[in-house]
């Protein structure tokens, strides 16, 4: 049996509880290091692999300090408070710098709460769009790795195909599953979270250096809603809010096809010019 | 002169380079201990009095591990990579308890940046609503000292008349400022991201516990830009995506008169029932 990349680029090996050793995945790699998405991920592996756990993942806030390089780096999860039914976390990956010398790269909280079944309801529901098999599967850039691992399929707001500075619109809709498919989970939503394209592409047509500062994921659903997506394709959706000054934010949702809404995202975004 | 009460709720005293120590502020109390929004500002206070600070606040993220008390409590904010023109703060702020053990109470991480001038836009425009001048200046509930410090004046979402059980929506939207009026800054703008009320007491129409478990502020604006906003009214609208077995989420935005964003929020909230 084969390992999923997605898996392999989350493996962990423990040198003791909450401290762990990995190693950045040249599947997922991005431009100027790993996908941001996987290495949030592996920040929140570092949490469900801890043994001291309580319940499931709620929230994760990841900052992205530097850039993760090629070979090993460690991860440390501690749990700085365990309440009856709520946890907090701090994290962080470090990475030894050409001197030797460990170089903080992510400092990351979590949140994890063991739930109870409430009254819920969905405000911000599903958009109405073409499923995904009536839709063409389609790669954004094939000269980053990551994207290989991607089932894209876009329904508005794809990658502009004339860099005319033209954009006046940051909304991006997307079908999106595992490459292959892999059952899903709070790690792999985590990284789904994280799969569209700096919005300020979109927005001005014009390509510009562009790279997550901090992400944060709010999970809105049970591992066992998890599992029950399956292998299906999730619909996600970004726009930005506002740029700044060198920053913009990005709101995203991502539904499972059976229209729950499985997660809500936030980044802010630094760009350049 | 008279201290302002946020001046004196955040009145920080160094013990050691990024270590304070601070009080909880009565004139700010909420129903088991100091309002949150307070509380958030005293954590990017810690990182605004750091000697090593570089730039402003680009992007905070606190999570409540447990209920402050009465009394003192110990910040400490730590830059832990200062890059060309980011700067990523771990805080922590804790408290002694019964036994005089330092308990955890709060988690935070920071992005301060020095900002340059690029490319601006606001997606999220300012929604057309009436001026605070032509609207009554009103509390919502007179038991909770904190929120006699904020001007408050509803445009819509105000706190529900009736608790039946009957509510269908939950935006609010809120013409706000300190009370009495106090120049904006980094700081007030972090307390006044969480002054809405629980959004599951308007969807609802019930009022049931609830609490705040993690929010990140991002901000657009640089100090400037608040210096200029001055004393002004702010503009609040924030609003519910999911509420699902025990939490639900918040997305806010915050304009200043002029129509400036100056800051969006997001939060994870705690709720029973």
């Amino acid at each position: 049996m084969t390992i999923h990349p997605f898996d392999q680029a989350l493996q962990l090996t423990p040198t003791e509880p909450g401290v762990y050793t990995g190693a950045s995945a040249s599947a997922y790699w991005n431009m100027v290091g790993p996908f941001g998405g996987t290495t949030a991920a592996t920040a929140l592996n570092a949490v469900l692999q801890h043994p001291a756990l309580l319940g499931e993942p709620l929230s994760l806030t990841v900052n992205y300090a530097g850039p993760v390089a090629a070979g090993a780096f460690t991860v440390s999860a501690t749990p700085v408070r365990t309440n009856r039914s709520t946890q907090h976390w701090v994290i962080t990956l470090s990475q030894a710098n050409a001197a030797g010398v460990a170089e903080v790269m992510l400092t990351a909280t979590a949140v994890t709460a063991a739930r109870r079944t409430t009254w819920s309801a969905v405000d911000a529901a599903m958009p109405q769009v073409p499923r995904p098999d009536t839709l063409p599967s389609g790669r954004l850039m094939s000269t980053m790795a990551w994207i290989n691992n991607y089932d894209m399929r876009f329904i508005r707001g794809g990658l502009p195909t004339e860099w005319d500075g033209g954009g006046d619109d940051s909304l991006s809709q997307l079908w999106v599953r595992d490459n292959p498919p892999r059952a899903l989970d709070f790690c792999a939503l985590t990284s789904l979270a994280d799969v569209f394209y700096p919005r300020v592409y979109l927005r001005r047509a014009l390509r510009v250096p562009a790279g997550t500062v901090s992400m944060t994921v709010y999970f809105h659903a049970s591992g066992e809603q998890l599992t029950q997506s399956g292998t299906g394709f999730l619909l996600g959706q970004a726009r930005a809010q506002a740029f700044s000054n060198g920053f913009f934010d990005q709101t995203a949702q991502v539904w499972n096809e059976a229209g729950a809404l499985l997660a809500t995202s936030h980044q802010i975004v630094y760009f350049k010019e």
